[in-house]
């Protein structure tokens, strides 16, 4: 399915609107763009609704939030909403500030998601009232945050995906869990968006969200091992995850997919 | 022709003042610097027109535009006008919404550009009411966009410069066609807005800004085919990229070159 | 020394707060990484004095400035001086322009910084009213700019950090020289930006702000010789630059560091 995906994505390039944070937009651009999809960042108040009637999934992230711009998510969420069209909600580092959290609290109660997409911590947050992250990285790991990736899934009608070394990904008690990937994945900034822009291409093009999820982090963590072979640091990691992405061929991922449903 | 404008950008290093997107702004300014120009990144209404009193030449990018950029931009545009230093605007995304089509010919009536660069798509934008992008990828061809920046040419007495398979470079009745490139100059972001940036430098050092068009445009179709001899997949693509503006030799122009004027 | 602070910052992972330009927030976040550091951008005037809470250090950069962003650095300059955690304040392109200067002003004069960090015209203008950069390069020598450093340390009771082909910290009487770098960290944008997020991660780690600031110049100007053996251009220097941040050994460091005291 995954490759099926893939070949879709290449095949129909669907455009993919991200309001996104300003430190990723160039990496989640490129990401987009290497797996043969058509990325449109843009944020002004006074064009996100018309732009978001062109695409095919939006993508929210709150990874360098400020009012003006929740606003714009806000706006261009209802329109996705109204189309029909599924929005990926990124809640990064919802927890480290109340800013942060009540920003991704309101995206998630007045523009749903299809799926929400971030690592323990983040997801955490939106259920329990703990301050729990530190910054934008983790302290927790999925399988503890699994009941709240549930209450979530219940109670907002979504998938939920997290990341970590074992991804999880939950819709009501469907569970997925994923065991690609390298720590390297860790070390580079973005990897994080990366995963939830890919995964907005993925739910463009699979009307299954939950499928849709899993088969774009287990792209992401195939294409993580495939760079940790060919890199020397973080910088050559980042390079070769990219063209990773470019290059997958089914045998890549039918002999390394670790993907366990149930 | 072209080996004389990069030695001379090499040897001014013409400081190149851009209001341009988020997306891009990192890579636009490592391509000013590889070619050898001194970019400088500014924005805020309080410092624009300050800052563009130093530089050399201006860019105009709206491919993250706001109310509040879009003003910088008038400002800094009014200044560069007065002082007579060339703009180069990049309408990127016109035609997708209509804050960006009327940004963009806000600041081509308002701010008259030396030389306006972009895709077929958005070029049209500004001649044609159509709606005719997708997101910020062209779906027209240059050679089908020759009238309307004929029209554009002959309207705002500047350079009209289309960037495709053939670049095509416009001004009154003459043209010049470039035939260099690469396709996986389009599975990048900001490949359009290096084009832009460089446009610019090159119509730091050189009066004829038909001529400086015409070889930013040359410059950077042969460091993509150089770069793509020499790469596995877009990201090494883009560090080879980037590395060949820094290393071209005349002789990689001269055996590479493809441009037709007439 | 060297050793023992990239050993700490290893472990401890310390949080520093960036409130930066957008041109390097990808750059900057990525060399914190790959020491070891856990970096974060946040700008928004709702959350930055509650995510400071959360950090071991401060890194305060004007490198796209716009007064909301000023005022947000205040903000969090205020919660940092208040916990004693150490700001490290970048006044780029102070001198060029007058918003610049009384930007870099504001924040030296209200939220007093453990360490400023720039280049010889940055420093400069901060004490010389004469209109001293071009853009955002410096176009002196640390060394002619040695008296506006120690009045810098002296007034406002901080290190001064000037970087150049022999960097320059001064504490007060006290200099430290570093002859090590290579020119071609001036070839790619955000070189002095990551030097001023990494001299923020040491000192997090390291309470004497002196050596602090002088052991993250020494590792930047040594991953930079190293990047320079095995790299072809610039991009390619970069990646090969953010890999030796990452790989760098006890070793690297004893056989090149050209550190003089005194």
């Amino acid at each position: 399915m995954i490759v099926q995906d893939i070949q879709k994505i290449r095949m129909e390039a669907p455009l993919i609107h991200n309001i996104t944070n300003y430190v990723v937009m160039n990496v989640t651009a490129n990401a987009l763009l290497a797996i043969g999809a058509s990325p449109v960042m843009a944020h002004a108040v006074e064009e996100v609704e018309e732009m978001v009637e062109l695409a095919k999934a939006l993508v929210l992230n709150i990874g360098t939030p400020s009012i003006k711009w929740v606003d714009s998510m806000l706006k261009a969420g209802h329109v996705a909403n109204h189309r029909g069209i599924p929005i990926v909600l990124d809640p990064v580092g919802s927890g480290a500030t109340r800013f942060r959290t009540e920003s991704a609290m309101l995206l998630l109660r007045n523009t749903p998601p299809a799926i929400i997409r971030g690592n323990a911590s983040e997801i955490r947050s939106l259920v329990l009232t703990e301050q729990c992250t530190k910054g934008v990285d983790s302290i927790h790991r999925p399988e503890e945050t699994l009941e709240s990736a549930q209450f979530l899934s219940r109670n907002y009608r979504c998938v939920v995906s997290i990341s970590g070394a074992t991804d999880l990904i939950v819709e009501n008690d469907s569970i997925i869990r994923i065991r690609n990937g390298h720590p390297m994945m860790g070390r580079i900034t973005g990897m994080g968006c990366i995963a939830t822009a890919l995964t907005g291409a993925f739910a463009a093009v699979n009307p299954s969200y939950f499928q849709a999820a899993a088969n774009a982090m287990a792209l992401i963590g195939i294409a993580g091992e495939m760079a940790a072979e060919r890199s020397t640091g973080p910088a050559s990691f980042q390079i070769s995850f990219m063209d990773a992405l470019y290059n997958i061929q089914e045998s890549d991922i039918e002999s390394r997919l670790k993907m366990e449903i149930g």
